[in-house]
């Protein structure tokens, strides 16, 4: 299908913009072409949408069923007695949840980590929304879960044809405290004869830095950099407790890293992610909601705000992390971290935006839509998502939305039940 | 009006709600009793509406205007230069672009500071919400100035009975380093003589802590204290910067203080505010947006989340301020200070109340409606707000939304184009 979107405020220029089949192909102040739909934009904003570079999307299933608990307590009690007992469709229908969300608040890409592989592809599939999808890799330093975790991810990878381009496949060794040295490495040659990308929690708590120090008698890049598993494949989330060698480390082999505030806070990690040392090394940096366990929502525009504001905090400092920066943290950075033609609004680039509407009051007076996008509004500012050159919403409404509540809440509840 | 909300969620039961006047005067499973409106609430719960503690609702003209600078730059570029030609009706209009957008997101009170006191109070009174107003009070330690702003005061408080119940008059001096201590005393004393309160910035900046030590050679509170300043009519807002003493005092005398996350991170005050200690010793603690300006938007439900997660982070514990608390922050804490007997759905309290949509995507699955309010949803999942028994926003519809928009945008560029 073509589009034709008229009058998009662009930057301060009205524009109309022409999208051909998945591809933004012309901009310009007034085009004629026919095309099969014509969206009228005056009155709207156009801006890329978001990349979501870490979630674990399943997981909108617990969301609010455990809050202000220290870490283990929340994960002993309230997240893995039940992730045990959750199904395939029970993650189906969580992911399509997590989608809904995310397109509602102007999201059209997600990294994920999660259980039950092909029914995050089939959500994802279904909702017409790009992701890259990584199966949860833990082997508990077990040779036979590790050996069955390398058959699962082979033939995974194997299957990936019957999907659409919009799904990529990454290997998602969970993390060096749950997944072998062997693996690892596994892992590592895997990504490098497929070319394909690693999804991995790195370095998120003083207490698993030290762990892992204790094991491999080194700190986590350094050592990994040692076995030549640092790379530009390599999507390492997280990444707050760092030294100097380890982020010269990251800067020179090209890694990508993923901060993610909000749960940062609400797990209290208990340092603040280095953006600026970071920054001054050139290292990528994405950002990421984390999954609704830690936020509890999937809202990038939040998620921008509260970037933006505890680097400032951090550093005592108001200037870091200004606007334009967060936002393309939040959208071109991500893009170039998973290999997509997209995240800006230029003729060429993939078909990947939102209208934002400047009549929501978080939007007015509107001195500054970029500062009002970032600092002032929510996800329910966006009024229009188009993904892949497929409109996802159109005035706020999702196709499908109220049986996406209602099977996810039922989902949730059924999969409590069963524990009982 | 009398109004009947038929099967409202009220924690986890259905409940009908009787409004009569402005009073909640029943609440049971069934009521039959007529009414002049009948809200069906079905798939909708409700919660107090929310006490904004600490605003410059005017500032919305602001947003945008200037973000990611140094505190003194922001103010003498982006901020003094144009307040100096703000207008009458300009502040009228950005006052009420901040009521629609406070009741958006389901707040009905808030505790203001700004020029032009009887502009904010027509903006308040055609808004039907509620608010404790102040005029800045500023006399940068001049006589004449000093002079004049008693006797606005003065004159603004003689004035009150043209008002509603709905909007109460506090005394404004706006901060120790731009009020003399001859205006401080004058304050201390009005207010003790008519009961009213005092709304002050105090200890928000480490620089302006030094400052007062130079200057009175005791930190704030210490000499505050020591002239008979700190009291229960005294709301105190920021006080990031105190030490042991200083909360004692606060505790002992029944100062109310104001926390703004949000502010305080975007401005990087430079320190956490102390929760855990200020609790400990049983202070009420109330939670405010403050202006547009520095934050930059006013919704309540975002800076529950801000807040719960910032003192998470700064102290290193999941557990500290959870939702419950926070909520209780936002709504009765800010009643208690300003003296409504509100911020609770029971039977003989004020009917200003929400009722939020479980529909939104965020509040889905609902395994916790308040921790889904609190950490999951942003203004928009408001559906219904109720003021003093009056309706202000049903189904999300405010009325004259549209004129606001117009007005308030043409009036925050006609202030910056005089200075051209």
């Amino acid at each position: 299908m073509n589009i034709l979107i008229r009058h998009a405020l662009l930057g301060d220029e009205e524009k109309d913009i022409l999208i051909l089949e998945n591809t933004i192909s012309r901009i310009a102040s007034n085009i004629e072409e026919p095309a099969d739909k014509i969206i009228e934009a005056r009155g709207k904003a156009v801006f890329p949408s978001f990349f979501n570079a870490h979630t674990h999307a399943g997981m909108t299933l617990f969301r609010g069923f455990g809050d202000d608990l220290p870490l283990m307590e929340w994960l002993e009690t309230r997240i893995w007695p039940y992730e045990a007992l959750i199904k395939e469709e029970d993650v189906y229908w969580g992911t399509k949840l997590a989608c809904l969300e995310m397109i509602k608040s102007g999201t059209t890409f997600f990294n994920d980590m999660y259980w039950f592989f092909p029914a995050v592809a089939r959500a994802v599939e279904d909702m017409k929304i790009r992701s890259a999808v990584s199966a949860v890799f833990i082997d508990q330093f077990d040779d036979n879960q590790a050996h069955e975790q390398i058959r699962h991810n082979k033939e995974l990878f194997g299957q990936m044809e019957q999907y659409s381009s919009r799904i990529s496949f990454s290997l998602g060794p969970h993390a060096p405290y749950t997944v072998s040295l062997k693996s690892l490495k596994w892992a590592r040659d895997f990504a490098a004869d497929n070319d394909i990308l690693i999804h991995i929690h790195l370095s998120e708590t003083e207490d698993e830095v030290q762990r892992f120090v204790k094991v491999y008698g080194k700190r986590p890049f350094e050592y990994l950099h040692e076995i030549g598993f640092l790379s530009p494949r390599l999507i390492a989330v997280h990444t707050v407790w760092l030294n100097e060698l380890e982020m010269d480390l990251i800067a020179e082999n090209g890694v990508h890293v993923v901060h993610n505030p909000i749960s940062n806070m609400k797990l209290a990690v208990g340092s603040n992610f280095k953006y600026r040392e970071l920054k001054e090394r050139g290292v990528n940096i994405c950002l990421g909601t984390d999954g609704a366990g830690s936020n509890n929502n999937l809202d990038m525009i939040e998620s921008m705000k509260f970037a933006a504001l505890l680097q400032k905090f951090s550093y005592n400092d108001p200037t870091i992390l200004p606007a334009l920066e967060i936002f393309n943290m939040a959208t071109c950075n991500g893009a170039k971290a998973f290999r997509l033609n997209a995240g800006k609004i230029e003729e060429g680039k993939l078909a990947d935006l939102i209208l934002v509407d400047l009549n929501n009051p978080s939007m007015v007076p509107g001195h500054n839509h970029l500062s009002d996008l970032v600092y002032a509004a929510h996800g329910d500012c966006v009024d229009t998502v188009i993904c892949d050159g497929n409109i996802l919403m159109e005035d706020r409404k999702v196709e499908g939305e109220e049986e996406i509540l209602k099977n996810a809440r039922k989902a949730a509840f059924d999969f409590i039940s069963r524990k009982k």
